[in-house]
């Protein structure tokens, strides 16, 4: 099973990494950028047994610090085995 | 606009920080994680008459290393503003 664990800051949280980014897109003369906000990433691949508790427990043990950070879990649809994340109108890219 | 740019390492490139947080999850005593990679998210909130070749150009340029990474572009839904993001069946937790 697929997981794709989004960790973000939250909000209220200051983000220099996002703000550094922000300042290099304008600085590359990107305008129209109002804001930044840089995360992280985990894609798990668990055994199919794997308890939605046990997810929570990892992300709250390890994967995100729960004081400035929220988490959300995203599935792979099981249904879907070619898209791997769902993803809307997601464009894969750079590959 | 609202855009989210995933950020993750070709197939093929070693992951070290992913292999930590396996190494880590193992030793939390989690069983059943077959596998762990790291990865970036970039959450742009840009003007609605920003170009798709300009967002390309951003993540070319500066927000992904084309050379081992990937990057896809995922675009909040114009009609689903509650949401922020189309992420299929996502939990939002640690709020």
């Amino acid at each position: 099973m697929k997981l794709r664990i989004v960790v973000t800051l939250k909000n209220g949280v200051l983000d220099p990494q996002g703000k550094a980014i922000h300042h290099a897109l304008t600085g590359l003369g990107f305008t129209g950028v109002n804001d930044v906000r840089a995360g992280r990433l985990i894609e798990l691949d668990v055994a199919d047994n794997t308890t939605d508790e046990a997810i929570d427990e990892m992300c709250r043990k390890l994967l995100a610090n729960t004081v400035i950070e929220n988490y959300r879990v995203e599935r792979a649809s099981p249904g879907k085995v070619e898209a791997g994340f769902p993803s809307g109108d997601a464009n894969k890219k750079g590959a």
